[in-house]
């Protein structure tokens, strides 16, 4: 590492969304590139996660060769929704902009090589990449990064389901349950939907739509996934009860859908 | 393999958009675990492509422990846009099923485990996981299956431009060329467009707009991937010369773009 003398570099290293065989080669590479890993503490879902991550380190790095500095992240609860969800985000950021440039500066030597290992893929609905150049605007520390792409928790759902996301020459949109709560998006009949505390899904359920199919999954690709496809009429009810129960055992649960209108009948 | 005697086992693998490293771990152990490969081919894009599979059959495999197969695959063309698109592409897929039967049947023991080697994710625009649908539809020969996530050239493309695809809490949507060409999507500001043959991005460069960027790759991941972000109506004339100029070089080209247009401006 370090061929430009006195310049720190990070990674942003998507590392899939559960299931450590995910792993790219590529982000093995860059796991044995790296100095220094930065994992921050999530609240509740902390144990898990963390653990995830130090298991991936520890299957692909030899003992020693590297460093961990675990520090407190301010985020707001994963399953937020509603009116809290956007609001607010920024100083939030701000304050994660903060939290980011002290580990880079005191943890990070001048010609030494970080990571930030991200849950699924660095592009879906993850901060680090938005801090990161708010640490770089700052204009406190210097430092060159690149992204490792990951598998998303779309990408696994998806295969787990055996489907493709779109269909032939069609759209696929992906939001999160407070947008789909606020009506299903015009112009597609493929939607993912991430981040949904509310089971936003239940609605077509309620309404008994028939021309629709949802393929959900909850902790992808680890010991604990959970997979219901079917109509909505009657997947519907079946998730939300698995969701709750499932919820209830681990504190947390993580999930994600698939919203599949039979295009013609809307 | 085999454990469950006399029923064939396929493998839908995803290997990535470009670079032989965005295989996952996942995605070697399945290639390990093949006797047989399909690779078909697509006519002028061929040989790199088919090339590329074979390079990463040759870098994790023993030599001798494994068969290729290559058959035909009766594809349209990749750049096929306007109205050929998605008509047609009903009995295009029953020749395709037909190959794949034969293929499965004939090539593969009863005991056997096969796969097919699909290009970024096997979710996204991609007939595989329709045309297995298919066969076993047909159900002249019966074989279980199952899917590994792949990066897609929509995770590569915002990978090597650092940048997410949504903007928070908002949607993304993955469209084709020529749905753009029918005008931007509704309700979103954050489209990813592929199998664009017709550069339907220029449109919103040749009207000035000041609203919008585009982040766009060609044959990301490879030796030849190119580069261009930026204001459309900047970025946009380069882009389509660039594009036009490396089309001429290699013969084809596989290109994606994120279009981001400010919210509030629309
Ligand atoms: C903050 S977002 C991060 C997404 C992540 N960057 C990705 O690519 O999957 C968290 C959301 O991702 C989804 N998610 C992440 N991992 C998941 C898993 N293993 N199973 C189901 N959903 C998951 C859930 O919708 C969750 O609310
Ligand atoms: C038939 S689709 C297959 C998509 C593939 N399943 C995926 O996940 O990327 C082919 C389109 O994918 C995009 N594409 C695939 N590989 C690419 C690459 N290396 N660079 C840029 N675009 C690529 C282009 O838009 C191309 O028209």
């Amino acid at each position: 590492m370090g061929q430009t003398r006195g310049v720190r570099k990070i990674h942003v290293i998507g590392i899939g969304a559960g299931d450590p065989d995910q792993l790219t080669l590529q982000a093995v590479k860059a796991l044995r590139g790296t100095d220094v890993f930065f994992l921050l503490d999530k609240g509740e879902v902390k144990s898990d996660l963390t653990r995830l991550r130090r298991d991936i380190l520890e299957a692909h790095l030899p003992a020693g060769s590297y460093r961990v500095v675990e520090a407190r992240d301010p985020e707001r609860d994963r399953e937020a929704g509603g009116s809290a969800y956007s609001s607010a985000v920024g100083d939030w950021r701000s304050a994660r902009a903060g939290i980011y440039e002290r580990l880079i500066a005191e943890e990070l030597d001048e010609d030494g090589t970080g990571a930030f290992l991200v849950w699924g893929d660095p592009a879906l609905y993850d901060s680090t990449l938005g801090i990161l150049e708010e640490v770089l605007e700052r204009g406190a520390v210097a430092f060159t990064h690149d992204v490792v792409p990951g598998i998303s928790s779309v990408s696994a759902l998806a295969a787990r389901h055996r489907t493709g996301l779109n269909r032939v020459a069609r759209p696929v949109q992906i939001t999160t349950g407070r947008r789909l709560a606020e009506g299903f998006p015009d112009g597609v009949d493929d939607v993912v939907v991430m981040l949904d505390a509310h089971q936003s899904f239940r609605r077509y359920a309620e309404e008994g739509r028939e021309d629709m199919d949802i393929y959900w999954g909850a902790y992808i690709g680890t010991p604990d996934e959970i997979l219901v496809s079917g109509p909505i009429a009657e997947a519907g009810p079946r998730i939300a009860r698995l969701r709750a129960e499932a919820r209830e055992r681990k504190g947390w649960i993580m999930d994600t859908y698939l919203l599949r209108r039979r295009p013609g009948d809307a």
